[in-house]
């Protein structure tokens, strides 16, 4: 079971900061890419390859034209369109449900308000709590109860830098077996 | 055991949106308050106060001066600094000692770098993952790791508006019954 982020609504000037968190958020807890939906923000994208590559692992970052095409073409395959949103049915009915079904996730997060469209597309509209709060918070919460804290302990194949987890201090190893490019 | 979050240096141009993310977030997910340091940004604070005042629930919203006096006081009356970084030890490993402590928790997350001796005053260093994300999210997996997903059932008593969850749609109710000041 894999997931893709689909950020729907990036506007380059106003989001950079929360699209820049949503995706590494999402790297770090174990989905495979983030698809942009809004502005074609290639400095962003960039940005973001750069630190896929230094940490390592396999993540997808592109920009897609049309969301709703994305959720089609996901569906179609056999995947399901999850969509996080303070209205939705709480996470805690939700996951179970969603787990069962085996299948690859594509989460919708908006930054702008997300169209009518996006919550009858949906498989699962979930709340994570029906708070007002972040999307950021929401997907981090939703990642680690999808893959049950497996993602935590997740490997990160070809990392150029690692860190070298500390109880009191900070450091960073330069993995120095992999060839620099 | 209660929760508050010490967040480290805001700055008001250029963390605003990022800071509402971490005190919503904290809100929503069971802490019992937020404290600025850095910018003294009353405006950010209003806003904050005002959706807490909405949604109901106690949340503290307030600035200090000193991140460190905070952490002192925190400590001296018997709570614990738990500091979340990237370089700190996994949070898989530390939440089962840190849960047993049965103490509260000052929670410190950065907006800038954080100084060294923050890592120093920490009773816990913990990294959500020790790759580069969002404290954002690194928070949100905590809260949720720390209260064992109670949070999420959690009511907020006197709120004036409140979420009707959905499978399909979206809906907020006025709280009528509810006193408007």
């Amino acid at each position: 079971m894999a997931v893709w982020i689909l950020r729907y609504g990036h506007r380059r000037m106003r989001d950079a900061r929360a699209s820049t968190h949503v995706a590494l958020a999402a790297r770090a807890l174990g989905a495979s890419g983030v698809i942009f939906e809004g502005d074609e923000d290639e400095a962003l994208m960039e940005r973001l390859r750069k630190i896929a590559r230094e940490w390592g692992g396999e993540f997808e970052i592109r920009h897609t034209k049309s969301w709703m095409g994305e959720a089609e073409r996901f569906k179609k395959k056999g995947g399901i369109l999850v969509h996080l949103t303070m209205y939705g049915w709480p996470l805690q009915e939700s996951i179970g449900e969603i787990r069962a079904g085996e299948k690859d996730c594509l989460v919708l997060v908006g930054s702008q308000k997300v169209p009518v469209e996006a919550y009858q597309m949906a498989d699962f509209n979930v709340g994570v709590t029906n708070q007002p709060h972040s999307e950021i918070a929401a997907l981090a919460v939703f990642l680690d109860r999808y893959f049950e804290g497996a993602e935590l302990r997740r490997e990160f194949a070809g990392a150029r830098k690692r860190v070298a987890p500390s109880k009191i201090g900070k450091s960073i190893i330069s993995c120095n077996e992999e060839r620099q490019v």
